[in-house]
């Protein structure tokens, strides 16, 4: 037992040092070797856990994916008055400001992007697109878009607006912050929404999301 | 002169080549063997004009800036009754355009993402922002956006939106389309002008562009 613990917990640790130099020197020129040495464990070991640089990236997809899972579970326990199009938003800033600290979701996000041609799937980045596309069409049938809007086309700008946060995170660590995702949402809103309780960009049960993510 | 002419065309070849190679593979995995054999001429041929893989990368960067550049003139010289707004509206459908075609361009910006550990400036990316940020300012100063929009922020907003359709279009090339840029802007657009002629979403000479820029 204690043994899997430890087991466990060296996975957690090979898969948030796989995260930060997937993230930094991306997943073809990552080092393995740099991964298990930041970890302080054996190249065996690493392959013990993971066989291929492709498992380990795999592997970092699914934890991103599960990250992800976990925020969107966290909005939808906290809704507010605002419906679908406020779970939306408040997911948002909850991916945003997690770019900017986790880097197995930052990975997650950028091994979306590049890894298609070693077989990867972009989960993370499919799985929110999905999860917006469908909040924002069951916002539509429960009214609360303007009846002009297409739920898919705005799911599209919102998956775009992330990401590009996401892309120049990378470069420059104030951009996937709350202040642009706010000018962002202040904009669009005014266009998008038709609720009798107008969605805000005040972040339902932000304040206890870092200790339940 | 003939030998001049052999050595600028070597040259711009190496760097479409770079871009593709860049592009696809990221900075650090990029291989230059790869990259001279794609133009059929020897390491030594490429080592000529770029000594260095660093120098490579900051030409594929200037080139890229170059290009942008003739975008923005471009999209200035057919000017439409918009004003300044209508510009920028312009110039995004240009560069997203743009990055669903040309490699350099695409390197240009991800390069100024992934380059600063090895020295880059991102280049590409601030170029857009700055003339963004300059335009939206003018906008403002000429009544062009409502008194309540904040010129630097909507600028950020913009930024965003075409680097997440940069990073979005490495994995599914239908990502960076005139689609979803068109649905970005018609949610933008009624909250953030005040134009007596509104922008609109038509690309001003946009027939002729292809053969100018």
């Amino acid at each position: 037992m204690v043994k899997q613990e430890r087991a466990l917990r060296t996975r957690n640790a090979l898969l948030t040092a796989a995260g930060e130099v997937f993230s930094r020197e991306g997943y073809r020129a990552a080092s393995l070797t740099v991964i298990s040495g930041n970890v302080g464990v054996s190249s065996g070991a690493l392959h013990f856990h993971f066989p291929t640089k492709l498992d380990l990236a795999a592997a970092v997809e699914e934890a991103a994916a599960a990250r992800l899972r976990s925020i969107v579970e966290h909005c939808e326990r906290h809704e507010g008055p605002g419906g679908s199009v406020q779970l939306v938003i408040d997911a948002s800033y909850q991916v945003v400001e997690r770019l900017a600290q986790d880097p197995v979701l930052r990975a997650g996000f950028e091994l979306g992007e590049t890894m298609e041609r070693a077989g990867g799937t972009g989960k993370v980045c499919d799985l929110w697109q999905r999860w917006v596309v469908s909040l924002l069409r069951h916002a539509q049938e429960a009214g609360g878009l303007r009846p002009d809007v297409v739920p898919d086309h705005l799911a599209s700008v919102v998956v775009a607006m992330t990401a590009g946060l996401a892309a120049l995170g990378r470069r420059d660590a104030h951009w996937p912050s709350r202040a642009t995702l706010t000018s962002f949402w202040l904009l669009m809103l005014p266009q998008v929404t038709a609720a009798e309780t107008p969605p805000t960009c005040v972040v339902h049960g932000h304040d206890s999301a870092a200790e339940e993510l």
